[in-house]
């Protein structure tokens, strides 16, 4: 088995890969070979018997989705895409990479398909950003998509492209709506988002950590572990049962702040509390009460989505995950 | 004032450039200058006063759209795009036309606009085929969009890049969701759905129609008249009432096949109606299942479109504009 990754050396690539190697396989079948794409060659993954070619290239490039298509991998992961502030900021760049770089990788499937009738499985990583406010909570699996980013625009494009080549047979897709990733590893990054999950991830290592919205902002969280369950499980489950509606809005957990804030007293205690200082800013604060405050995610749950229904859990899953389960 | 349609060539087109010559202008404004863009080129209106240029041109063409835009056009009405069935037919056609010919329209005036400040008004004609069954009846004005043809997918992400487009501030946009219209003067042609308006239009001029579906299959219409209404509207209104959300279903009529045939019944009497002859067509009526049966269209209505409320209405709509009120 072949398995091709889009955008490997982001977060969720790094943690898919390795969850890969590490079940040795997937669906029962051995990976052969495993193709790492990103704009930066992406690390290899640790213990893997196959072969790992890791390639550092545009994907919207002209040629490189055929090419990478060539190889006729079984299985692709498409993760790639640059994120909200920059698409925002750089119009351009955003719809060549989120959108372009989308679809010419479609369309490189799609010919591929009428030379020789190949017929992926694809994987889509989508973003509760096809929504925007107003909004209700929670938000029902029908409801539209009314982006307020070219981000979100570039996603929800992305995933009428995928049921549309669906549809007409050309590959076998699916659109995982991700919720907001929460705890991210790693340092402290520039995203406005990127408080939700500092607030904790600093106060487990002793750190201080930044709130700049009030306690009762509501968002919707999920954590890598259960991002990267969603890909695996949309990798292979049977997707006819979706029949042509092939975007799917993940569970995930809806928290306010302030319940964030105590789940972490309670598995880390009121030292671990204190070190969050309260730093009100109306701008981020006005940014947050636009975003989803939670969906019903009914559709993904009764096919088999799974995602922690306490933040304690998110909290715990990150010490095992990150802090060798130590805090 | 410069009006720019593109898809002049169509019914729509044709009646909305000669609503505006008879109306002597648009909100107020003379019309100095028509150009008028198909595939063919468009006939000129009769009895304008001003400069009619009639181009014949594919928007999708290299250099079109920016050559289009060079003009500064004040109003752009785009309804400009294959059918349907071509654009299942024909996959690269579909998007070639429908989704880069808009993309490229939306670019042109983006470039312009970052040129010198254009801002012109953009009013783009979209369709029910943006949903697809299962369908709730009504549909509410916030179900999501989940096309079953390329048509439907094309004008979905089309209606996506148009508010995009417009929360940048690059034009002031609006996408008009077209009910089925109803009664569609001319010849019967070979769309699927064209036996809803034959079965009324072939009947008021003493002509043999043919019913291939139930009479309970349920579908939503509005008049030729009632079109051409909301696209001056839509022309003409405050736009930024609408926030960020430049996409709305029109109102119109939900009516049953039974509904239509006995409103035609009591405006053109008996011997209409037994020119329908049934000849049912399983696969015309499996198609039929999967259409809108209606929508809400609260927040159009509350903007002020207006459609008529009774297939009485329509059917005598049809006979004053299109049999000079005589059957």
């Amino acid at each position: 088995m072949h398995i091709l990754t889009i955008g490997a050396a982001g977060m969720l690539g790094r943690k898919v890969t390795q969850r890969l190697v590490d079940d040795k396989g997937l669906d029962g079948q051995t990976i052969d070979t495993m193709t790492l794409v990103d704009v930066i060659a992406p690390e290899a993954p640790t213990s893997f018997d196959g072969t790992t070619n890791r390639i550092a290239v545009d994907l919207s490039a002209p040629g490189t989705a055929a090419d990478l298509i060539a190889t006729r991998p079984d299985v692709i992961f498409h993760f790639a895409a640059i994120v909200s502030g920059e698409a925002e900021a750089d119009f351009e760049k955003g719809y060549r990479i989120n959108l372009d770089g989308t679809r010419d990788l479609f369309e490189a499937i799609r010919r591929a398909h009428l030379e020789d009738g190949y017929f992926p499985r694809v994987v889509f990583a989508s973003s509760i950003a096809v929504v925007g406010a107003p909004l209700p909570f929670p938000i029902p699996d029908d409801f539209h998509t009314t982006p307020l980013t070219s981000y979100g625009t570039q996603k929800a494009i992305s995933e009428l492209l995928l049921a549309d080549y669906t549809r007409h047979g050309f590959f076998d897709g699916i659109g995982i709506r991700l919720p907001t990733l929460c705890i991210r590893p790693g340092k402290p990054n520039k995203a406005a988002s990127g408080f939700f999950s500092s607030i904790l991830r600093e106060p487990l290592v002793g750190q201080p950590a930044v709130l700049p919205v009030p306690d009762d902002i509501r968002h919707w969280h999920t954590s890598p572990r259960s991002a990267v369950g969603f890909m695996i499980h949309a990798a292979t489950m049977n997707l006819s049962q979706l029949g042509a509606r092939r975007n799917l809005s993940m569970p995930g957990l809806s928290a306010t702040v302030g319940e964030q804030i105590e789940a972490l007293r309670r598995v880390a205690g009121d030292a671990a509390v204190a070190l969050i200082r309260r730093e009100p800013d109306a701008a981020i604060t006005r940014m947050c009460e636009g975003w989803a405050p939670g969906f019903e995610a009914t559709r993904a749950r009764a096919l088999g989505f799974t995602a922690e229904d306490s933040f304690d859990d998110i909290i715990r899953h990150h010490i095992e995950d990150e802090l060798d389960g130590a805090q």
